[in-house]
């Protein structure tokens, strides 16, 4: 059982607190495009063998605890989904016991607990692929939410909103695709990678906290947030970049806003993010335009959205601000991105002292189709024994 | 004429932005302490003369602009008292024409546009040193508030509110004394000086932009900020420096999200004032009880609030965080601080990586009077001539 994904969110300030931890239930509704998996993609392999005597899962090549809570909650609630679907008696029970124990390897292609929505990826993918494993075909958003909230986002491709809902059971708070990836073809995305480092703290912890002690988080959730929501996803229905833009990047503040009013506050912006901000802000102000758009996540990198003809301007406009170190041919990667020169007026409109190596790399990449399944044998993750193989 | 005044405003967060920008009238109250001379002073020297041909200004030597709106509107409002007074009649007509140009000089010891709220203190100043060479003696604030809105609260000395009024015309916008600076003879304040660049953008245009396009700072000022000053006057008045320290942290943090939350957003922490927050938040937790606490205002260098008792340890405590570069002699200014070395625990505790000259200096100082006169010749920054004098 094999299969691929990335997600990233794009709307991720809507995501800014979850109302029932146990649950995974957010505090309001939010958006999100999943990101292609040609460069960004999370790989799971999981089997089930009655010679397995425990639950085993390895991330990234190292064995880690099976034991916690959220991982335990996705694996009850996927058995859940397939006793529930045998009692209905309407196929011949399968053969592979519900009892057997599961073996569980992950990879990511992208660094983990970064920000980059690891575990988002890296939830959906394993729900999708426990599903096959288990037999069962019905809507995994909860299966998926139990592990990270926004994976259940993750299960889908292109424009995908994460609907709160109402019920107390949150049996309604389910994702459903806004518009397929194929719906704005000129849309890319570029990842700014300024940091590898693990989070000081984690995106879970942050959200409870900024729930429990942020007055603005409460306000905004009530009272900001569905207004965005409707306008978000006009934007993209009909592809205005400029309102789309705007609206993401004033999100992404007011996430970050509330992540400061929380006691004691967060701050997942670093001053690379910063400057990256204004170097966004100097380089639409000088085309007179939302040209280009930030979003950041629970981490210092930047996710910046363009549409394709303003990717050489504005990549040369980031070598520009910070001048790659030692990688300079490793500096972009991704989808290739034809070389630019800035102008003499927009060089002087990026009113940002260069900071070299402020940025590591950018990934180039597009938005992308849901949770894929490998076919070939050569890329699971696990061997015939049921554990990893060695790497090629 | 000459005299001194130092300004620093505590609940500076109170302060976030303002109703009419002409006016200078503030969308919420606020509340401030105003630091000792002795350690932070702005001195000015105001001179009328029927000799002067026109109105000059000279800000720490340099002469600036005098024709700038906010000190044009200062002008205009003390000598609309000065000739309100004599209409009045009540006293015989002072000797000195009001149609005789003005020459001012000021110096601060300490730097100026780095958001150490040189302009709250400059502005009071000004309009005291105006009033005292016009004979105006009725309430200054609306002079003072027409230079720079927090420098109203400057006027008096020790815990100074700054109502915000209800009145278009904004009469009832005034500074009131909530406690004389011997109310809390404990306090301390100490000031992180981590970078003495000029802002990128000045706090008055950064204001205005939070009031137009940020709906937390709109939502703060009516929902938060009301029930804030109530119990931060609470805590002053009772000497509760757990509320009062905890309260001020929160404040200060709710007004660098909605800074965060203008479009374009505006950033004035730093890396390393989040690693003070970072830093304070470790000693409170391993203390189990907030002793320190921190505020910031337009700019990256911190305010702590402290009782005598713990400067000692949490001087160390910054030492170890931030080993002073060269200026190891000169890292303490301001009131003595004897030395202390920290517990082996606490070392522990602060899980902060040294960052080495992050904090260029601390400044130690308390609480301290409103605006003194001073009587001796040789402190003024005015020659005979009216021109300033040769620094010394």
């Amino acid at each position: 059982m094999y299969l691929m994904l990335q997600d990233r969110t794009t709307g991720n300030g809507y995501n800014g607190g979850k109302r029932d931890e146990d649950l995974v239930l957010p505090i309001n509704s939010s958006l999100s495009v999943t990101l292609h998996q040609d460069q960004l993609k999370t790989t799971t392999t999981a089997a089930i063998s009655k010679d397995f005597t425990e639950d085993r899962i390895w991330l990234n090549g190292r064995e880690e605890d099976v034991g916690q809570p959220r991982l335990q909650a996705c694996l009850r609630e996927i058995r859940r989904l397939a006793r529930k679907r045998r009692s209905t008696g309407d196929e011949d029970p399968p053969p592979l016991s519900l009892s057997y124990k599961v073996h569980i390897a992950s990879v990511n292609n992208f660094p983990t607990a970064a920000g980059l929505a690891s575990s988002a990826a890296g939830y959906a993918c394993l729900a999708y692929a426990l599903a096959r494993v288990y037999g069962v075909d019905s809507d995994l958003s909860e299966v998926a939410r139990r592990g990270s909230g926004s994976a259940c986002r993750s299960l889908y491709g292109g424009f995908v909103e994460w609907q709160m809902g109402e019920r107390a059971d949150g049996k309604d708070s389910v994702a459903r695709q806004v518009a397929p990836e194929s719906h704005w073809p000129e849309l890319r995305v570029l990842i700014l990678v300024v940091s590898a480092e693990r989070k000081l703290m984690g995106s879970t912890a942050g959200m409870q906290t900024s729930v429990e002690t942020s007055p603005l988080l409460r306000f905004r959730a009530e009272a900001v947030v569905p207004g965005r929501m409707v306008e978000m996803t006009h934007c993209v229905r009909e592809r205005d970049f400029q309102g789309f833009g705007r609206l993401t990047m004033k999100d992404s503040n007011q996430f970050h806003a509330t992540c400061l009013d929380t006691f004691p506050p967060i701050s997942y912006l670093s001053d690379i993010s910063r400057r990256i901000v204004r170097l966004v802000h100097c380089f639409n102000a000088h085309h007179g335009q939302t040209k280009v758009a930030y979003t950041f996540d629970a981490g210092p990198n930047a996710v910046v959205f363009t549409l394709d003809d303003t990717v050489p301007e504005f990549v040369a406009a980031v070598r520009h601000c910070f001048p790659p170190e030692s990688n300079g041919d490793k500096f972009l990667k991704g989808l290739p991105v034809r070389p630019a020169s800035l102008s003499d007026e927009l060089r002087a409109a990026l009113d940002v002292d260069p900071t070299p190596g402020g940025v590591k790399h950018i990934i180039a990449t597009q938005v992308g189709p849901g949770p894929q399944t490998l076919d070939d044998p050569h890329a699971h993750l696990l061997g015939p024994d049921g554990l990893p193989k060695p790497a090629a």
